[in-house]
């Protein structure tokens, strides 16, 4: 499994002639626009309360009052590597956020990666050998349907019916920081599948160091 | 593939005393409730203009001016067996619709069935030889982690990692109408998937008998 | 204010023939259809398991564990008047519902009736004035813009710039029990809107009597 | 009306580790990325086809395909001032953005503003007439209740009853850019609100500054 940060929200330089004070200790441009968009709300741009003065009191204080639509204006984009159909078909179900997966239809699945799932770590060898023999079959069948004169996409599209579960499939994510806390509020869970519970915690990881106060209650166990 | 109609949006009698004359010639409540939602923005339940009177006219109205937002009031809902797992990959991205799909985590797939590929009808019998493989690779690796312990919840989870795309499917869908004509809209079109080609045209067979006007501008082919 | 249901989701009589032996104790479509998503998941329907063999039981778990997916399905549309603009302003941003509401841009506000705030219902004879004064310069503004030659629409959409918060509106809302559980949840709270408070006490009390089970956790106060 | 750019994503250095050569005529983060989703659903990153490999050709070819899902990615976020409630109770309409707006529940609003809708440019003295009267009104219901012992909050809400839509707000709002053409298209229609008519205008001449080929084909008139 890899995760590659893509893409973040970044502040626009015009944000500094709106107001407010961005708080120099806090060097975050998620979390600084989250308080910018609380603070809009209430139009105390001129912070005058001390008790939330700082970005991480602030935020803070959002998150303990459940007012977590100032969290939707910064999102995070990441590249998804090495994870298998399973993981997708359940993470795509988050429907708040954004998605642009490998199409199976499309791309050639000859040279495919399988994922080996947490629990059978110790039989690799032994999914191995399912993978080569539905990419055996998946081959056989579009060299079949290409050769009955079907376009190359559509024999794909048959063809992959053979493709097991752990097939690797790449996805670009996209999610505001709301919709992603949601998503790992879910899947970090013990209940959760053993493979979304690590994308997952990978995920907080790697957004704890964008947006630190934003998912400043959430850790990683 | 077997596509019931399980429910559906019903008028209150309530509705009655609310000052439409609901069209009598109209027995459909989705196309009833478009047109009330309608005459609701435009207070014009005393159906002034001869040229709207009939509800099927009001309703072409509302499709040529794209006032879809009236048709989202009323919704169907769908249960839908026999497709495969690479349709539901693809008919969830509708993030409009709510899904309850079979959980292969939770689920025994031992005795699951397959569905052939459109293109590959005349493979059934080679797809049949594939899925027993499959399956019995599935059957190993459950009682091979659930000997080693493992809860049978997390043993079908892991071992669901070498079924392929191919495994039926149950999904409950549910959409309002301006969703379900999205989904048709899109699906229909002879570049998508030949199986949800097959979906999404018995989706609207049966769309058509409970709100015809509101699919009145959409046909078969 | 005055909140109409006028329509609701019904069960199909075909749901009867797909397996599952709805609870005779339980006459709501919209509880019967969210236990039919959830068996769905598990593929459960010949119900095991006597502590949820009733649909009351098997909803409380469904929403002890947080399953509200399953609510998802079944939906309720009211008509709801008497309410102010300032009320819709708050409720429409909940997204996840479906909205129709009469425009001040094309409706003649001439008429137009106020909404007295709970905080101000000894005041009423001032609102009054204060309504009465408001219409009077919408009057005069559409009669000056259409003496200018403007069309009807487009002075009373410029005129209703004068036109109060409390301008009473109509709109027709439509959410499924998710959703609703999620707007009444917010908005039943001390610290929220005191007529949207009011509103959505309403609400629950009649989307308690169509899906007992569904809000089988939620009380009045 | 002001219209201020407040933050946008950006690219993660990281990205240009994953195997797409970024098009160097490109210089919209928003544009690269979106063409970077693209490339990812059919792992192009090799760019192969000359008709496609600058970004504008790409993106062009995008649109012209309708694969808006690739636009969701990137997103931009602008602080709006000095539009009225009227034009904000249609824009939170679009269910896609995310909204943090001026409460006027917690907002003392005895020197608000207020907004000239187009049409009546000529009238603004009447206008400023009809504020008056009315923050006279509010100022004077928001003492009375405080002295009947309401909190302050709670008279505000209460006292906001007498407010003009004309009344000046404001607005943070954040759309992807699938979500933001949306937006235009529908309300830069001549049938749409004055007033919204112009905010679009305004947003759409900023949106081609920071992605000009994800709105290739939208002009400004």
């Amino acid at each position: 499994m890899k995760v590659t940060l893509i893409a973040a929200t970044k502040l626009d330089p015009e944000i500094r002639t709106l107001g407010m004070d961005l708080d120099p200790e806090c060097d975050s441009p998620a979390d600084d626009l989250a308080e910018f968009a609380g603070r809009a709300c209430y139009q105390s741009f001129r912070k005058p309360n001390p008790a939330t003065r700082k970005n991480v009191d602030y935020l803070r204080h959002i998150i303990e009052s459940s007012h977590f639509s100032v969290l939707e204006h910064a999102s995070a984009t990441f590249y998804i590597e090495g994870v298998s159909r399973s993981l997708t078909h359940e993470l795509i179900r988050h429907r708040h956020l954004s998605y642009s997966q490998l199409s199976q239809r499309f791309v050639n699945e000859e040279d495919a990666e399988f994922v080996v799932p947490p629990a059978l770590e110790a039989d690799e060898g032994y999914l191995r050998g399912v993978m080569e023999n539905a990419v055996d079959s998946y081959r056989g069948l579009v060299r079949l349907l290409t050769k009955d004169g079907l376009p190359r996409k559509q024999a794909r599209e048959a063809a992959r019916a053979v493709l097991p579960n752990m097939t690797e499939t790449k996805i670009v994510a996209t999610g505001n920081h709301r919709a992603w806390r949601e998503v790992i509020a879910r899947r970090a869970d013990p209940s959760a599948d053993a493979e979304i519970q690590l994308l997952v915690k990978e995920l907080l990881r790697q957004l704890k160091e964008i947006a630190p106060n934003t998912y400043g209650d959430m850790t990683e166990d």
